[in-house]
This record gives C-alpha cells, sequence and structure tokens, in this order.
C-alpha cells in the first residue's frame, strides 16, 4: 500500500515471509533482529490458525539500506540468529525484484490482455517474461508490447513432448511464476510439482461450485443468480488447488450462457489481475490447501 | 416499485401472471384485454426463454376500478377470450390481498427476526400468520410480536406425526406460503407436493456450493474467499430447488468457522427476506427448475 | 439480453422506444400497431413516474421481416395511428445499425484501452469511428486497432477553434454519439448542446460527492471507505448532467492517492463500458435531468 | 477474528493501542515489552501515514496470563519502558471488559432494532445500558429485551435542559459509547466536545453527498444509482466526522424515495452495527479527521 516512488526506495524496501508452530516470542525476536540492524518496519501483518498449538505466519514490509545487495546474508544471520530457535521456514526478498511471469493461453485474450494493460500501466508489478499459447491466435494480441510469444501446439497424444517444450521456454525466459490465464488445457503433474504454489490459475466458477468443464452452461443450467470466477494454485487435483481469490457478478433469468460468458469474462480478468499482483507481491502464503492473504 | 399509500388505491391495484409458448401477439391480445375494460397498465415485465418455440413469461400490474371484487369473472373472460387461444396458464391477484405466512424455526433466531420485523415495519407486504418450532426455544421472540407460536416436536421415527401436525395448523391458519427459516429438518416428498413452489427454504451456502450438513464447515475447510446465501423452492432432491435469489459476504483466513457463522446469518436473513417479499408480489415465476424474478 | 447470431436476425430485429404522458391504452396501442404488421414483442418495458399525470416510458425490442429496410415508413404510420393521439415522441432504432463514437482522451489511456477491447471482442456493440486527443500520446495505443487517431491540441485561449475542429472530425466521422473517456478538458456550451444526450462522460467520483478537480484527492482528505465512478450525460452545468451509471470499490486507511487513482482506474473504465453500452442500445432515456435505464 | 470461547480466555486477552510519531524501533520496542513479561501477541496490525515523518498506529491482541487484574501497572510499566521514550500515547485494554453504550432514538427503529439483535446474539461484544428517546414511541421495542428507556422530549427552545438530562442518565448509567441511531436532532458542541471519539451517529447517505436533511430525497432528485449510508464519530461540524464505515445499495429510476428510504434502511443498521462493533473491540483509531480501522 505505500507506493515505492523511486528506485533508491525500492532498493532498500524489503520483505520478510516467516511461517511456523505458533509460540511466544516469534514478533519480538524478528522485530529486534530487524531493529538491530537498523530496518525501519512499514508494515507487518500476522496470522495464526490457533495461539495454542497453530500454525503462525507473518509478513513483514521494512526498509533498510542496502538491502538489495544484502538479502543473502542477511538470510544467513536470520537462520542462526532467529529462525533456527523457533523451526521457522522464511524468506527474504527485495522489493526491487520484479518477478518474471510466463503466461500461458489458447484462444479467449481478455485474462492476459488484463495481464499485458497492467503491466503496462504499471499496476502489476511484475514483468510479463513470455506468453506461450497453445494455438497461434493469440501472437498479434502480444505483439504491440513487445514481449515474445510461443506457439507450443499440444498434441492429443504427445502432452509431455509440449510440456518438455514449455518447461524449456519457462526456463530460457527464467520465468519465476506461471500464469494460466484462460488456458484450456489440463496440465500435467509432472508440469505442476516442480511449479507448486507458483502455478496460478484462473477458473470460470465460483469453485468449488461448477468444477470442470462449461462451468457457465452449468451455472445456466442450474439458475444461480451470481456467476464468479476462482484463481487458485494448481494442484494435481482438478480446480482444487489454494484459492487465492474469487469474486461474483449478479446475473438473471435473462442471461444466456454467452451473455455469462460475456460477464464472466469482466470477473475472471479482475480476479486473476489481483491474485497474480498479490502473488508477486509475497502477500500470499500457502497453508496446507487454503492461502493466507496479506493484501 | 410503485407504492400504494391507501386501501383504496390497493383495491385497485391488480397482478396479471402469465405463462405460456412464446408466439406472436400475446402482449396485444393481453394489453387491449385490459384496455377494453379500463384498466390501466403501471408496470408490464416479460421474459422469453426463445423467441421461436421457447417460453413466454409475462408480469403485468395494472389499476382496474372495483377490482378486487372481481378478480374470478376477469379470470373467466380472459379465458375466454385471451387464454384459451394462446395456451396460456394464467392467475389474476388484487395487491389488496396479503398472503399468509407460515415459517418453520429450530433454535436459530435470525432469519425468523428480520420476517418479524421486515413485517411490522411494512417492508414485508404479508402477515406471518404462524410461527411453528421443533424446538420451543424461540416462543419468547415471537411473543411481542402477537403472532401465534406452536411447539411441533419432530421424533426421529415419526416425521409423519409431525407433519400432520403441522400441515393442519397451517390449513387451520390458512397459510399461503411456508417459510422455513433455517428450520434444520429434512421435510419429506409428502409435505412438499401439495406445496410446491410455494414452499421457500434459505440454505447457508451459495448453492450448488456445500450441499448438504454444515456448509460454513465445508467453506471453512475448502478456503473460500466468498460465503454466501440461497433461497431456493423446496424440491424433493435435497438443496437442489428453483433458485429465487443470492448473496454473498466477502471472508478471509483470519475467519473461523463461527465467525462465517456470524456473517452467514447477515447474509441469510437478508437473501430470505428479499426472497419471501417477492414472492409474495407474485415476483417469482418458476420455470422447470429455475425461476423468472420480475424485480 | 436475446443474443442476436447472425446478420439476418440482426436485420429484424427493431427497437422502439416512447415516452408521453402517462395514460390508459399506451401500451394496447402500440402493442396492437406492432402486431398487426407482424412484428412479435421479445422484450418490453416501461416505467411511469406517476401513473396519474406522470410521464411514461416504453421501449420495446421487436422482430419484424424486413424491418431495416423500413424504418421510416414505420414511423409515418406510427405517428399517424399511434403517436398523435397520445402525444408520443418515439424512435424505432434497427437493431443492425451499429452507432458510431467518437472517443475523447487526454493522457490516461484505461478507458479508451477498455473501449477498444470491448468493441474487438464484440462485447460493445458499436464502432469506434475515431478517437481523438488533446495530447498525442494515446496514438500508439489506439493504432494496433486500425482505429484513426487525432491529435487535436486545446490551446489555452482559444478553445473555440480547437472545438470547431473537434466538431468536424466528429461530423466528417459520421459519429453519432462522443465519449469522453478521461478527456481532462472541460467543453463549452457551444459544444455540449448539439450533442444534449450523446455526449457521456465518466467522472472520477461517486458524484454528487467530489465535483471538479481532483476528486481522489478529495476522497482521500475526506477519508472515504469507498471510491466510485459516475458515467452521466454531459449538460453546461459541471458534473450535474443525468446520471447513467455508478459504481464504488472499497477503499482504507492504508490507500493512498496514488493507490486510490490505480483502484479508480478499475472502476471507471468498467462504469464507462457499461453506460456506452446501454447506450447504444437504446437503453437509456433521458427523464429531466435523471435517466431510465432498461438493462 | 480469534474467538474467545470461554471467559478464563477472555480475562488473559488484551489489547495494546499505540499512537506516536512513526520512528525505527517501536514495533521491536513494544513487542519485546510484552514478551519480557510472557505475553503471546495473537494478532498484530500497524499503519503509518507516513515511514518518514508520519504517524503510526498500531493495535496488537495479546494474551497474558492475570491481565484483566493488571491493565493499571502493566501500563505505568509501559510508560517508564516504552511510551516515554517513543512518545507514544498509548492504551491497554482487557477484552473481558464489555463497553456500555447509550443509544439515542426517535421514531425510526430499524437501527435501535439491529443493534439490540446482535447483542443478544452474541455478535455485538458490547452491552446497551440505556436508550433514550426524544419520543416515546419506541419504548415498546425496547422492553422485550429488558433494558430501560427513556423519554427525553427536546425542547425546541431548551436543547441544553434536555442535553443535561441525557448526560446525567449516560452518567449514570455508566456508558462509554453513544450511539446516535437514527437520533434526529443535533446535538450541541456542549455535548459533542467531552464525548469525542465516542460518539457515533448513523448519516443515511454516503457522505460527503447529500449532507443535511433529506437525504432520500436528495438522492432521488439527483438521480444516483446507488443510495449509501455513513457511520461516523460526531464533531461539531455538521455531518464532517471522521468516517468509520459506509456501504452502499443499487438503486434505480424505479425506485420512489419511499423504496429508496426502505432499501437505505437495510444499508444503515448494517453499516452501523459494524461501526460500533468495531469501535467496542477498539479497531478504530482516530487520525485527525480520519480514522484507521484494523478490521
Amino acid at each position: 500500500m505505500m507506493p515505492i516512488d523511486n528506485s533508491a526506495a525500492r532498493a532498500r524496501r524489503g520483505r520478510l515471509l516467516v511461517s511456523c508452530p505458533d509460540q511466544p516470542g516469534i514478533v519480538a525476536a524478528v522485530s529486534r533482529f530487524l531493529f538491530e540492524r537498523g530496518a525501519n518496519i512499514v508494515q507487518s501483518q500476522q496470522h495464526t490458525t490457533d495461539p495454542s498449538g497453530g500454525r503462525f505466519f507473518l509478513r513483514v514490509e521494512f526498509d533498510l539500506e542496502g538491502l538489495s545487495d544484502n538479502i543473502a546474508p542477511l538470510g544467513s544471520e536470520f537462520v542462526r540468529e532467529v529462525a533456527g530457535r523457533y523451526g521457522i521456514v522464511f524468506r527474504f526478498a527485495s522489493a526491487a525484484y520484479r518477478q518474471r511471469l510466463g503466461v500461458f493461453v489458447s484462444k479467449e485474450d481478455h485474462a492476459l490482455q488484463e495481464l499485458l494493460w497492467q503491466q503496462r500501466s504499471g499496476d502489476l508489478p511484475a514483468d510479463i517474461a513470455i506468453v506461450i499459447g497453445n494455438h497461434p491466435q493469440l501472437e498479434n494480441v502480444v505483439a504491440p508490447f513487445g514481449i515474445p510469444f510461443r506457439h507450443v501446439p499440444v498434441a492429443k497424444d504427445d502432452k509431455p513432448a509440449a510440456e518438455a517444450t514449455q518447461l524449456k521456454l519457462l526456463r530460457d525466459a527464467q520465468v519465476d511464476t506461471v500464469v494460466l490465464a484462460r488456458y484450456m488445457q489440463i496440465v500435467t503433474s509432472e508440469f505442476i510439482t516442480p511449479w507448486a504454489n507458483r502455478l496460478i490459475n484462473i477458473h470460470h466458477s465460483f469453485l468449488p461450485a461448477f468444477i470442470g468443464a462449461n462451468p457457465y452452461a452449468q451455472a445456466h443450467e442450474r439458475g444461480v443468480k451470481l456467476i464468479g470466477a476462482t484463481a487458485h494454485y494448481v494442484t494435481t487435483e482438478l480446480d482444487a488447488g489454494p484459492i487465492i481469490e474469487q469474486d461474483v457478478h449478479r446475473v438473471d433469468h435473462r442471461h444466456t450462457v454467452e451473455e455469462m460468458r460475456r460477464i464472466g469474462r469482466q470477473v475472471e480478468r479482475v480476479v486473476l489481475a489481483r491474485a497474480v499482483s498479490w502473488h508477486v507481491q509475497d502477500r500470499v502464503l500457502v497453508d496446507g490447501n487454503k492461502t493466507v492473504v496479506f493484501t
């Protein structure tokens, strides 16, 4: 929420993510550790699933001179002085680092468009490193943005070959997070596993309602009065991974399936963009099959 | 939407509900029929599922002097002049008639409270004729409103006996519509059938997500970011009847199941009150397993 | 709401807009008129500001073979048979006709982007005929869409000259409706008058709160918990014309003015796109300083 | 968000509210102070208006054995060890303490009803100590809840006398916070000053739109598409105090002023109840003419 207006400020700004069994003294230990190094805590959010015996999550934003050059030693010291004692899993990140996204698409362009615009306008603090389509149609949507588009067809009988190509492209483009922006293929568990918690999908329903194919047709058939969209981390169980964000829009008896799709596109792109934005700002922590989102 | 300020105006105001196969000329025939009798059409809403071969729904509000004393002959004339020709199923209703509600409850009072308040404040244009509880607790909630409360326990092994008692109470109280206001019993198909499309339930989830028991626990377990409520007509398939209204409220990782219940209560009571209000104003038409709601 | 899938169907589909003093018989007369010509009424919406002595508004969608070639004679007959008798102001329109939009912009691109994308995706049933900027920056946003962009600088001391140029461009491009898509200039009453009810602006606040400049700074200063946007027809009184659509988004103490602008951009573009979409489908009727919107 | 299920747990649970000029080390100092006394931090939220030179706000929830008997000495130690050094304004509170509310009403009961019901259901963690009406009508709404109702008429020419009576009643009832629940009188600055930041009003518009009398009539006249309500602390400037919460509901051309009032009642009561609930849980900090709300 604190906008950072220049690169000097950004180089100072860090984030610390902590997850561990809840126990007294963690906040004191973490804040003392940061204070002793001259860091100023700008924002801090915490969550415990249960004060006695639950799991504790913490996200701290702080300013520290010279941070971006000293992430690694800071981590080593944190292990020695704090993390070891409390069984903490943690990560330091520099706000100066912009995540690199790989976006997967098929033929529908709204989710992709939203990410492209939000990146260009500065609303999405990340870089789209590559767009990969199993169809070639969206190349001309991507072209004006000067971002590489790769067409990787997915043969029904040889998905592993396509995924191998995709994985190589992601590696070469040094991608941090993969976004399935209405990518109409199911990815295999071989693909999912290495990208766990870094693979975001937008599902065009309010999960867990209408899992699977054609959710708008299902919604129309059921006569619901709200349709929705769900951004979630992909796991090997279809449409069942940790939910990052959801939203809905009102419909009524007058809306055909096609109209629901049109309205749904607006919900989908907004929900996906919010989820990706939180993810690249390290605001989303995974807690089993749920998320803790520090907005 | 047109407020009616006095009983004379209310005695004039009528509603005509029409449902038939779509075909040209229906609106012209209906509006001429009303015009020739001196009626002024105040509001008119229509819906067709498909202009060629679909089903057509129409709700007309009109003012006609002396209406409330002439509903029956008006119907006979309508059969002769219009309905017969077009295969129309129809109903004339006087806005002067207030539906009588039978409200079923268990131990939770929020949905009942809302109906009681809205009736007293005039926001719900209906009368609560009787409240029936399978537990005695809510009697003192009902008492200050001067409405009869009946405790009808439901023995596990003799639900038919309880339902027979309930049906007799409803009959004696001349009830038009039954509202299950967080009534925690499943009613049998013997009960449901005669009350088809006049039996409204509030389910504490955004259906079709979380059908069945403990939807808030299910929602918490799944980690959804919105919780909802659904008002629907009860059919013999559990939680699967035509949806009248739904709404949602945002939650996040901090909300426990108990907190979700607390937030959900606010959604449930509002959704149920809206659905009942539309129903008693003849704004809800059933189209197969869906509703057409002319708000 | 009834999607029209092919050009033959579109050529049949017509709209009739009616406005007149409320009085009995209008609906009957209009529907008989249409029926006698073989038209099938597909949708009909009406509104009266007061059944006794108020103003009556009607929008009818109908299917009539050969309509698009016969709009003019249909109008003449309607005058003779119906409109004259009831003092009706009316308009027949063919759904086959796509309005031509002139979009005015300055430097911010989000509202323009939304219109461009919705047009391309088919969600906005209109054509953007020309984009006019008082700054040159957005030319490259428009370029990939193959739509003409004209840079018309507005000199502080010679706005009339600029407006003369703009008016000529609009005329040459045969524009039906002008959309101010975050155009940061006040237009003069000389410009407004000929475009009355065809000139739509998006104001970046929930009007009538925060009229005038810098509404997000005003909103931040006041500490509101929701920020909004308002699409309205432009009249000669600043930010005071008939409101077509409004929406809001939640903010809190953490949001800076810059953050509010970012969130606001999402609300603005959606609100403007909705308003323009309703307008070009003849769903918006102006009633004094208010609108009747038949969604 | 952490529900406290029994009185033992509640006796342990404390809250610390901190406000001071932002500077490095505050969080470390506060968390060390709590840790050294054996407190476990359960929740912590902070806000800075500007990391360099702004104002810093902190709310900590913690568990500490024996807290409720040791609030005073804890405060003294906090002054000595932390608050003095950082220029901190602070307050310790026990979650075991339930605030006592004085509710002012006139003739409309919806806002009062909501508070009564939420208190009884346990959703509002406070006690309504007294209800004061300038009209006698709502006595029978209050009666079933066993809460004292006092009728204090307000003579046009002697408001000071009425306010003196009100102040004495509040004092005798040991009221902590006054809630104006659709109280249709303007209170004088003599009344307001001693209750600064403990006097909550619900205004029936989305402030700052429609300040003053008859906001729904103003909203109808302006033709807005959303109507709202605003809960705020009362200051001596009319309808201009720090906003705690706002919400809106959609309306359209069909809604009369009376219909807007009916819809508005639903928004008002929900917004007021939320604001009061946050206030009594010490979640609202006043920052000049704005609020910081740690939900």
